[in-house]
């Protein structure tokens, strides 16, 4: 395996445009990667799509040969990748094994979702496609009723708050308000967050992630070669894919993620650095409870000390690991397909200094975690400058 | 690039299974599978899912750990790929990548699709997904309009005629009578196929692949390990994917499909073998045209000689290479998302000597062409015990 570079990134904005196509805004982010990674489409040796659901949302499947053609991209192996809310970031996951192996030289991953074209409570249903739909969805679940019972358990277990929970959404959104990409750029208080509508309850509106399209895209080289195709290359360090169960009934323990847990110690392990070593990280904050989670099973801090941690402040952009500086899913926006892809543009921009008014001083080594379902996919990515 | 072997097949039969679901199809063809190929769930290093419409199918989306831990494998990345009707077929091909990159040593692929619990109207609708939904299907395409349109034009150019085309149901119905899990096992007469009710002129009843539901498997591993799990391994000699445009208008020829040629030149040459060296092949019939101009885009004719070469004979199974001797999509049946691996697996039983009545005598070196869409994407791989 040889060592792999990010070479290029690009984004559009998250938001509601009605009158954008999935097309339309996975062909810009494409577009702006490839410029920015200084690479002609006849360059690419392989693409790869982050989508989760498509054909659901915009009415087109085969989606990969659509996008990659309208970027001037042709011939080459165009796969689409599907892992829910995971999709992009295990469509890099198969682009960096891609080039590690020395199969490709370079490789484009596109992640895009344009969800807003349909109506919320149709929105809901399609979402709840990443859950076990003969089982727990077809009693009544979505999404936000399955990460409360999350939150509630662990709640229970370890006696974390709603203010907690809050502490997440007005961190993110405090974030979110200086990225000129993000969805909701709004500042909340904590007593806006406490006080919000119920939506499962103990979730609120405020600890829910964005209904959103938008598309993010990485271009990948070999380390050896990215010099032809910038000056700022960032290395990914350390990255795995993991799995576990979709249905949440079918987990001994629904306070954590093994395949959090998995991916996160390979991606270690192969990086060869520690949890302590992560100066910065985008964390899968689809629910305010999943971002706490995620603190855990990741190991920065022990089982329970997430809502803490996040209170006392270690999480902002101001404290010792930075996390979501880019505003996160909470208020950056969450086009599920695009998100992975986006974690890394993200990151990225930090280590790059081009992360304008929310750059962080640190920003050395970052760490992506891409949550699919209730956490039947993961994906842990390790970046790193040094 | 290390050899990589076909150590274990599984397959369903293929037909309309209205009391079984998406999960115990794919379950059913992973397991005898894994049984066939000696293995643990516990050994498997990855698993890949080809699965084309699950969410518009079956309703349920994130197929991939949703169906790999029903089988009893848990936390390797387990990753859906959607080509179109190469789904499988582009799972197998990123299986083998893995496998033969050193990323991982034994790899399922689990191809599956559950078509026929929806109406067949809807059906329809569904698979216009794999073309250009904002064009060509806006503009009242489905896919057997647009092969009818291929197959005019084929007319047109090559002087094919309605005969050439129904040769090629004669001999496909002729070989899946042959196949206990081939969905219609029914011979046909010239006759019948040449008088049957029109779908989209000239096209009729007997040039369209099946409504099925069904699921294939195939295991991986390094060639030098094979013998650890089978005495009849078959090595991946040669494999590409290879994409095109996905609306039938922006191509300049559509008699031919570039991305079947160029897959098959990359196979070949991958192999070290000339299109005379292959002795069967399993080709993508999701019409009778595509048989035709498969024969032609991979070689082993020349361009508008497939219909001729076809009514001679030298297709069927006492012919000189004999194609679809499974019986093809249309007559075994074409549950799309499955459609890829279920070749390999047929070409295996045949190189095995697996084949029962439809055995041929020549079968060290075999084809598979999996094509997606109207030919936006496609997978060749040759298979050999030489």
């Amino acid at each position: 395996m040889r060592p792999v570079a990010v070479i290029g990134i690009g984004k559009t904005p998250f938001g509601a445009f009605p009158d954008r196509g999935l097309r339309s805004l996975a062909v810009e982010a494409g577009e702006k990667c490839l410029k920015n990674g200084q690479t002609a489409p006849s360059q690419v040796d392989a693409f790869f799509l982050g989508n989760f659901a498509g054909p659901s949302f915009a009415g087109q499947n085969h989606l990969a040969p659509y996008i990659s053609t309208a970027l001037g991209i042709q011939g080459v192996p165009a796969t689409r990748i599907e892992a829910a809310c995971a999709s992009s970031g295990s469509a890099f996951f198969h682009a960096f094994t891609g080039v590690a192996s020395g199969v490709y030289d370079i490789v484009l991953v596109v992640g895009v979702e344009k969800m807003t074209s349909q109506p919320t409570p149709r929105v809901t249903e399609i979402l709840a496609g990443a859950g076990d739909c003969s089982g727990e969805v077809k009693a009544g679940s979505t999404f936000a009723s399955l990460f409360a019972m999350i939150a509630r358990r662990h709640m229970h277990e370890f006696g974390t708050t709603r203010q907690h929970l809050a502490a997440v959404a007005v961190k993110n959104h405090a974030n979110g308000a200086l990225n000129p990409d993000a969805q909701m750029r709004k500042v909340i208080t904590m007593e806006q967050a406490m006080a919000c509508k119920p939506i499962a309850d103990p979730l609120n509106l405020y600890d829910c992630s964005l209904i959103s399209d938008g598309a993010a895209a990485v271009l990948l080289a070999p380390a050896e070669r990215a010099g032809e195709f910038t000056d700022k290359p960032v290395r990914v360090m350390g990255i795995a894919q993991a799995s576990d169960f979709v249905a949440l009934d079918q987990k001994p323990d629904i306070t954590t993620f093994p395949a959090v847990r998995l991916a996160s110690e390979k991606a270690y392990r192969m990086a060869g650095i520690a949890p302590a070593d992560v100066q910065l990280a985008e964390l899968h904050d689809c629910f305010t409870i999943a971002e706490i989670i995620a603190l855990e099973d990741l190991g920065f801090v022990e089982r329970g000390q997430g809502g803490p941690y996040t209170l006392e402040g270690h999480t902002a952009r101001t404290g010792g690991l930075p996390i979501n500086t880019s505003g996160g899913l909470k208020s950056k926006g969450h086009p599920v397909g695009a998100t992975g892809a986006a974690q890394i543009c993200d990151l990225v921009m930090q280590m790059r200094c081009e992360a304008g008014d929310r750059q962080v001083p640190r920003h050395s080594v970052g760490l992506a975690e891409n949550l699919g379902g209730s956490g039947a996919s993961c994906v842990v990515t390790i970046l790193g400058t040094v």
